[in-house]
């Protein structure tokens, strides 16, 4: 797997790490690492001429169902990081997208793979990748494109911690969807804030298993678990409406010596 | 009133608008309009070297108290803006800052003036500027400074909509204080989606009074008006925690011919 891709045009671009886009400690939200990769893929896709408007005109949209992020640092308020990002594979069902965020010394902060399907704008059914919506990223066609870690299948407990969330208007973006980094908003919002101001992230898998809707009222659900590693902790999470499974999601932290101030 | 400011610094810098910036219309969110203002004249300040540690090295912080906000035209999706800011006069107790927001033919999107006061850290009372904290913006020291509108004085009724929103971890900036540009997703969610997709903003009258903290849970009230204009409607809004008032707004917005699709 270790030349999967290598044909694969890399698109990169540079970001500045906003205020706004952070969160009280000065590190970026991982809801931010996720909008950048996404805005580098679609600055690519337009680039190459595969705009939402020409993937539409073929019936489909593209959908992301699985993410893998391994965090070596969240970058900072004020850091301009660069992102590059690459259409590696495909196979009949499902393609496999890269990113690596870097900062300024190219020394990297992130990096993640990703799974996308295409499905019917009529039926929202998964459909088989058209070739011309692949061709121009030279992404590389193959049998097999690599599994990305399922996150551990959520057990509630009697120390399971809850929280509701109204989808808003404005968590809709232009899309037309939900924007999906909005979830890890709400994944992390159950945790206390003490847990958050005590921990780095390492690494989160993600998987998506249906779309949440506007006027949906989302239910986060979240377990601490330990881990092997003293200074290591695990968390699981989900999401649901009603009885329906949105999103499954497992986090791996670094335990810091001290709370950030 | 129109020469006010002239001899202050004028600061600008551009800004692309990204799609996580925009609502499901494609238009940057009002949160984003004030964000882009913000995140110009936090680059203003620290390029004078009136860094937030240098300002609270005096025991203060800077607070805005209302906001009055004229929109020509709401950016779009990938547009490039150019964002001016001035700290344009103060007097003793209150500063005025201006922000100009326009598009890459320099035509003008948004005119915004404030209303800001320096806090103790320590009481958390307003306390007199102190000149080292202005002098360098070249502010106008005057005895007047202009009186922003103040939004109408919310009048709860029968046909009041009302939502209950938690303040979460990822409000709360790296200042350590809830964005209060969020304040603006909470106000106008509560609109119906029908009337956030037929209206745009023409004008925002905003005063803070109270902050609000993370783990409260504020209720945000609004109640839509009608106006002398026929295509024309304002609306009302309260942000408020149990019985405390913390900001009101009135914002006056234009009618469209038929809803965005």
């Amino acid at each position: 797997m270790a030349s999967l891709g290598a044909t694969a045009s890399i698109y990169s671009e540079d970001h500045r790490i906003t205020y706004y886009e952070c969160d009280r400690t000065g590190r970026a939200t991982l809801a931010t690492l996720i909008d950048i990769a996404i805005l580098a893929s679609e600055d690519q896709s337009d680039a190459l001429g595969l705009t939402t408007e020409f993937v539409q005109s073929h019936g489909v949209g593209w959908v992301v169902t699985q993410y893998a992020i391994d965090i070596t640092r969240m970058p900072r308020q004020d850091e301009t990081v660069t992102i590059a990002v690459r259409g590696s594979a495909y196979n009949p069902y499902f393609a496999f997208r890269e990113f690596w965020i870097s900062d300024a010394a190219g020394k990297q902060l992130a990096y993640i793979t990703s799974i996308w399907v295409t499905m019917s704008q009529s039926t929202r059914k998964i459909v088989k990748i058209l070739p011309a919506l692949v061709a121009p990223y030279h992404s590389e066609q193959t049998k097999r494109i690599p599994r990305l870690p399922r996150p551990i299948s959520f057990e509630p407990t009697t120390t399971t911690i809850s929280k509701p969330y109204q989808v808003r208007f404005f968590d809709i973006d232009p899309n037309r969807h939900v924007n999906n980094a909005h979830y890890f908003d709400w994944l992390l919002d159950t945790l206390p804030a003490d847990f958050l101001l005590q921990h780095d992230l390492l690494h989160v898998d993600v998987r998506y298993e249906n779309e949440v809707q506007y006027g949906h009222t989302v239910e986060a659900k979240a377990n601490i678990l330990a881990t092997d590693q003293p200074d290591q902790v695990k968390t699981s999470h989900l999401i649901q409406v009603g009885d329906e499974k949105c999103c499954e999601v497992t986090i791996l932290w670094r335990t810091l010596a001290e709370p950030i101030q």
